[in-house]
């Protein structure tokens, strides 16, 4: 990856910019300003028409009046000057730029010009930028900030990749006083040529990056970055937020970045194949990325938690039991140490709760070194822990009954946490603070200070902890390698297709192509005449269906021409006779499957995803049940017994009731398959099999449609 | 409901404290000098053996030195010491007292029994309290705090009635931090005497109160606590959070306050019900509630959304869309209007984004008096105003080009927001900030210092916007009147359960039963022989399902003692005698319905509930689907209407694909039928209808089963 854009663009010796001045009410003078008092120490180069000098800094009275061609080029200026700037840098032998200038793509269909305009000139000299339409870069390592906020501290763990600027420029005081320090941070804007898949790269090879956070309204080429992130996400966190999965959610991002957004599900599917943990706010990008960053992993699902409070106690308990972890009852062993610490009435059973008689050695040592000593927990968190936050309110009343200043009060006050600061790293375990305190309490600042992640609601702290859970289990994943199958099936296929009459394959020869990719369908020929009907019939076994085998005649159903449970002779003739009577068309007669649960699979496309496979619950309900799952082609077995346990229906493939257990590997097959087809045949559009009928754990498809472009 | 015991404890004239001292490490201490400090103009008696004054007061050797009977007593004792104390005050004329002193019930058997000593003192004197183990009160309209925490501001508008302590006690900063003024607060700890809904019912009444929120464990009288809640949720919002429901969350509420939690789904149903907003997070409590006291009512589901940037935007209005708000895209007239402050590459269609090159005056007022005049929307969510605490962070940079004090920067950086302010009360439409900034900025002190809520997160702020809608749907409810049925047929149900033989109702007479109450069923009679079978079916008309029915036999299908769709005598007869060649019992000949779609309804009983009626998605696979709904009885025909409503596959219930649409009515009845059936026999255990088929519209219950306690 040493190739990757970013590594220059992150770390350049010399940067150039135009669009700054010594006027402070713009924004490129403001983000200068940072630039220039972020502690850079390359060369800074500002370009202004008339300014002898930009805050202090020579400043050049054009591109070409550059001494030489700096690493880094930043433009913040009118829409219309871009391209010819980006000659003059592309010229001097600048090959790097971040085009923070909005108005191209996002404002319609001229600015969509003058975007590809700038890509060929780009393309021309061989420059690889960052926007336009975006907010700057962070590289708190190096240090450098082009945003317009300041830095508020350095060498952070999470990085970020967004598509709005906000996230990367002006949260960065919020996140300060969350604890949180950006390491990297990337603003991709429009991604006219960087994309965020390029920033993925970048962060993914980025050593002191220990989580990545992804801010996204759209993914331009998902294949990529499925391939990306699926690799990724196996050694490093990465958290997501989607927002364009909704019709506002969608609209508000094809305004903002031109960005091209799809339905959430799909979007589900994706992250889940790729292993992001996908949350629903920034507010968990931000905080989550940071307790994956900074903390060790979690084994386990078994989480102590200690705490001052029943209240935050039972919050944070119940949250972790419904988002999949333990909070088990201790061993009689381990409630007999801990109890010793606590007053009579405070309970050890888990979560700990020492009440409000607080003994602070408990909770910041005594306790703490028990649970994380035990083999009974994975993780710990704890509420409660405080001092000067807590006390120095209290100080505007005791300073009428104490002689001593709010300073010395507060010194005072403090506590020390130094044993509870190593025991994370000594004993390879989590731990995360819940606290209604934030700086302005002294241990608040020192758990910042030593990157252990703080959380200002009980609840928010139990999901963070859920999420390095889930972390866990997605590096354990088996192997990602792709099923192909063998192919010598593929020309065989293609003449099928080929035969159609219309964009709609008849299900006697949709049936017959998965067959040809071993997929199970259930015994069935063509009748042309009544005769040849009864003899089928007869052949199969009764009872059997009858159904119209016409392309023509979508919802078959619904207009009467399926016969099922045909009894006998006399009843499948009354059925031949109906179905024939308005079709000039053949009839399909099958075996009559029996089993109570029908499930659906099938192929979708979306406009820049690779083919969707999905797999759900079947049968005349499908829609309304919306028990579905989605991965993309190609599938890997792990994808496809995945995409099976991801139904919340799941329960009815093991053994249900007196039913056999469905068999697996034959309906991780019928997925297999389907991913094969939609990648040997482009030209097929849709595939839905449905029903799927489980015949004694057998699945068998009763019904198949296939859609072409 | 003058006679509530909160109304003299929330307003006394004067106050006895025993427990604190002039030792500011302990707890007495600390509340004693909140409430010293926090401008309580009542008389205040300490009560201390061996000090002469505590804190500046004069203080009473023991209880019956004291000059008066205060109006409230407040016990920070040991908890041996209670009893006694408690008798002191009886005797001395005192009869409202709030015991903080913990080790009661939550501690175990020997709690529990001084907590029943206790109880029994109160009663004694007439003596009404809170706690024990609770940790005080505040009212911020008298003002007056008991609690351990200084109040930061007064005349809040959200109550709270919370079974943690610390929730009231340990959160007024945080509250303070994020706007939040509280009015009523009250730890109602171990609920030996007041409960939650006394809290709930004084709440209600009081005047200054505007929303309620409640912080839940388990309710100990979930039927009154009903009643009073559906009742104060149509005028007066309430918000709650429930912790109880998972297993590491029941142990740690019992530990706690030894509250009785239930399942989830429980209150899902009851909070359903009872019109309260349910949430998952104190967060939401706390900053939700907010939103429901300040802002005027959200009267639909249109929403604008004003931003400084897309990202934000974004976050709000895919928020907005997934709690079912809508975000429509303005009229041509609004956007053009708004277009006019907008800069030329930013959108006006909504969310409206200014971009970064922010318009303050557009952003605080010329866009947002568009939005609030147009009928085109109904509430309006602005993120990205913003003043010092933007500016105010460049100042260290700034100071090297400006002669300026940081004072007179900030100042010279404030913006005005009269206007804006205005705005909610004028148009009676709620406004909503979102803001990445605290009170840092001078523009969030602004707003709240006048109650408008702002929000660190832009999804936060998307679902109190949801909330807001979710209170005026409540305020909308129809009559909420019990649809008691007539009852004459009570004898005769009864002369039905007295011949049971057994714990368990056999399904015929389970069905005779339901038949009283007008519950539709299959048409079906017993056969003891053959030949009664034979003349049954040919009754009823073939097919038909013959059934074992014996009390004694649960699981009958998997034992197969299930035949259906038996087409004739011979097929009967085989049925016949394989059903009774293992069992001396006659044998159930039903009519066999066809419907595609079945449901299930029931009743179950839950401690300290009353009769839970449920309704969801019936057949084989009930338990797997999981979609259900629940709730109390009695039911109101909103009630059932509703419940019906609730279930996720609701769809099906209306005309679904080439069904008929169900007949609601039946099934509503149905419901209303089983609530009738729960209040009429406390004996009846636990009743289920499963399946509930809907043959051509109509309902008819095919099995029943009916257990006795």
């Amino acid at each position: 990856m040493s190739c990757n854009p970013l590594n220059l663009i992150m770390n350049p010796s010399s940067i150039s910019i135009v669009g700054a001045s010594n006027n402070f009410r713009t924004m490129g003078t403001i983000q200068f300003l940072n630039l220039a008092n972020c502690g850079y120490a390359g060369a800074l180069l500002p370009v202004h028409p008339n300014e002898k000098e930009v805050l202090g800094k020579k400043a050049y009275g054009h591109i070409s009046d550059l001494p030489y061609a700096p690493d880094l080029a930043v433009l913040v200026v009118p829409t219309r000057l871009v391209p010819e700037m980006m000659e003059d840098f592309g010229r001097l032998g600048t090959r790097h730029m971040v085009v923070i200038t909005a108005g191209f793509k996002e404002t319609g269909d001229e600015g969509l010009e003058l975007e590809q305009k700038i890509g060929e000139i780009a393309d021309t000299y061989g420059i690889r930028f960052l926007g336009p339409n975006c907010l700057g870069i962070i590289n708190s390592h190096l240090p450098l900030n082009i945003t317009v906020g300041p830095l508020q501290a350095l060498n952070g763990k999470l990085s970020l990749a967004s598509q709005s600027g906000t996230y990367i420029a002006q949260t960065v005081y919020y996140l300060h006083k969350n604890g949180i320090v950006l390491n990297k941070a990337i603003s991709v804007g429009n991604e006219a040529n960087i994309d965020i898949v390029d920033c993925l790269e970048y962060l993914a090879a980025d050593e002191t990056t220990k989580a990545i956070g992804l801010y996204i309204e759209g993914i331009r080429n998902a294949g990529r970055f499925l391939d990306v992130a699926r690799q990724v996400s196996r050694v490093k966190p990465i958290v997501a937020q989607y927002v364009g999965g909704t019709e506002a959610g969608a609209r508000s991002g094809s305004s903002h970045t031109g960005a091209m957004a799809g339905p959430d599900y799909i979007y589900d599917g994706l992250f889940e194949q790729a292993g992001i943990i996908r949350v629903d706010t920034i507010e968990e990008v931000y905080k989550i990325g940071w307790a994956l960053a900074t903390q060790p992993p979690l084994k386990g699902r078994k989480i102590a938690i200690l705490t001052n409070s029943g209240g935050p106690g039972s919050g944070i308990a119940t949250t972790c039991n419904t988002n999949g972890l333990e909070v088990p009852e201790f061993s009689e062993r381990i409630q007999q140490e801990v109890g010793k610490y606590l007053p009579g009435h405070a309970s050890a059973r888990n979560p700990v709760d020492l009440t409000f008689h607080i003994n602070m050695d408990a909770l910041t040592e005594k306790i703490p070194e028990i649970l994380f000593a035990s083999d009974e927990i994975d993780g710990i968190i704890i509420h409660g822990i405080m001092d000067t936050g807590f006390i120095g309110l209290l100080y505007p009343y005791l300073k009428n009954y104490l002689d001593m200043t709010q300073e010395d009060f507060n010194k005072m006050s403090e506590i020390s946490m130094e044993p509870l600061l190593k025991m994370p790293g000594t004993y390879d375990k989590p731990l995360l603070i819940s606290s209604f305190f934030g700086r302005e309490d002294h241990c608040i600042r020192v758990f910042h200070e030593n990157g252990i992640p703080t959380f200002d609601s009980p609840e928010k702290t139990a999901k963070a902890m859920a999420a390095l859970y889930r972390h866990h289990l997605i590096t354990q994943r088996s192997s990602n390698d792709h099923e192909y199958m063998k192919r010598p099936i593929v020309s065989e296929a293609q003449s099928i297709l080929s035969q159609a009459r219309s964009r709609t394959i008849d299900e006697y020869n949709a049936k017959k192509l998965l067959s040809l990719y071993g997929v199970q369908t259930t015994a069935e020929s063509l009748a042309r005449t009544l005769d040849q009907a009864l003899d089928l019939a007869r052949a199969i076994g009764y009872p059997v269906a009858a159904k119209v085998n016409s392309p023509e005649i979508a919802h078959k159903t619904e207009k009467g021409m399926v016969y099922l449970n045909i009894a006998d002779d006399d009843d499948l003739k009354k059925a031949f006779l109906s179905i024939t009577a308005s079709n000039n068309t053949s009839v399909l007669i099958s075996e009559m499957l029996k089993g109570e649960r029908e499930f659906m699979a099938g192929i979708s496309r979306h406009r820049g995803f690779p083919p969707c496979i999905m797999f759900g619950m079947g049968g005349v309900f499908t829609e309304v049940l919306n028990d579905f799952s989605i991965r993309m082609a190609p599938l890997s077995l792990y994808d496809a017994q995945e995409m099976i346990d991801s139904i919340s229906a799941k329960e009815i493939i093991g053994p249900y009731r007196n039913m056999k257990p469905v068999n697996r590997d034959s309906l991780a097959h019928i997925l297999i398959a389907l991913s094969q087809i939609a990648l040997d045949f482009p030209d097929i559009q849709e595939i839905d099999l449905n029903p799927i009928i489980i015949d004694t754990g057998r699945p068998v498809v009763a019904d198949a449609l296939i859609i072409m472009k």
